[in-house]
């Protein structure tokens, strides 16, 4: 039986929602080791839509978190709220501002940052069952939210001092990091890359994703 | 001075944009390559919007077609009017129902297909310029619609023998692909693969856009 992973979505775009690129890239290298993705989001309304090409607030109505990224998981997706770690073997959070705007406020509160009900459960549920926890780009900041203060794990957002500041104060030991590479924290069981958080070419965002799977890989099945 | 490849997007969602995995493959091979992506896109508003969730048209505000695509290009978008084959050395357009319905309405009209004016335009332009054209999963059939009757360019959609059919009555010459792998005819310069047009895995699909990226690249720059 194959194992699974959680890929916890956040919408559609990298500025209201999940980063693409890394949903994908995350998604493709679990394929590639046979893994099977079981993409999830919670329901409800984003924080706000944004127009990708201007970068500004678009009027209009509200989209929904869950129903956005079913464009990502190409329409397999369960709901975030029937989901727990029983169900899994790991979890990966991709990048994005949906990952600081809907699963969690830190994209204004910072380090007083709140996570998602949601969200924190399937976390705290994860690491109390020591599977694996993947972040990518700005997800580590959720992470941090949720179990900083108490497992203080080892985590990376890439090179900016003053995110890796805030990540410190949520409890985290923050480590810099290269695009292409991740940083483990083998004990908590967290895998993070920078991804997009550095000015990234595309190949580099994949190559560090790939290493993020192959990491969070080869714990699968540790805690059995 | 690095090649330049336009990347043509029709939206974000394979129900009623792009195929964000077949686009994001074909950013992710061109980076890989060192190949300056240039995403663009029509403005105008989609055909409709679907709920992905759900697979069943949304109710609400129709979206703009190049807005929604700016969502895989990251907010670096140019409108497609504005793109000639003077400013290109090859063309890439992935699939998704966005190509069959924003792009043309292939998806309601089959083999009676009619193609978005500048869409055509600039597949003319590339095709007399002898620049490379690559088209990915039913991508294709705006290819067809265009060059069909005057160039009958060899290409492929896959196996499906409905949609091979339409691809014949359009003039072009079909032939079956596996997943993996792309169909390439260096007279014509077209080169196309079938992705999601097979039940496929989704590193089968990065694979086979990555050989059409390969074999277009190959192509660059010949026509000088």
């Amino acid at each position: 039986m194959s194992c699974k992973v959680g890929v916890l979505l956040s919408g559609c775009g990298f500025l209201d929602g999940s980063e693409i690129h890394e949903a994908v890239f995350t998604l493709l290298h679990l394929d590639r080791h046979g893994v099977e993705a079981v993409c999830a989001a919670p329901r409800g309304a984003q924080r706000h839509v944004v127009d990708h090409a201007t970068g500004k607030p678009a009027p209009g109505p509200s989209r929904d978190v869950l129903v956005e990224a079913a464009r990502i998981a190409r329409g397999r997706i369960v709901d975030l709220a029937t989901l727990g770690a029983r169900q899994l073997d790991g979890l990966i959070l991709p990048g994005g501002f949906g990952a600081a705007k809907n699963l969690s406020d830190f994209a204004d509160q910072g380090a007083a940052a709140t996570v998602h009900a949601e969200v924190a459960r399937l976390l705290r549920e994860m690491h109390a069952a020591k599977k694996p926890i993947g972040a990518i780009c700005i997800a580590p900041a959720v992470v941090a939210a949720v179990l900083g203060r108490s497992a203080h794990p080892r985590l990376t957002i890439g090179n900016d001092p003053g995110t890796a500041a805030a990540l410190r104060q949520l409890g985290a030991v923050h480590q810099d990091c290269a695009v292409a590479d991740c940083v483990v924290d083998a004990e908590q069981r967290v895998v993070t890359t920078p991804a997009y958080m550095c000015a990234a070419r595309v190949h580099e965002v994949a190559a560090g994703i790939g290493r993020l799977v192959d990491a969070l890989v080869g714990m699968l099945g540790a805690h059995r």
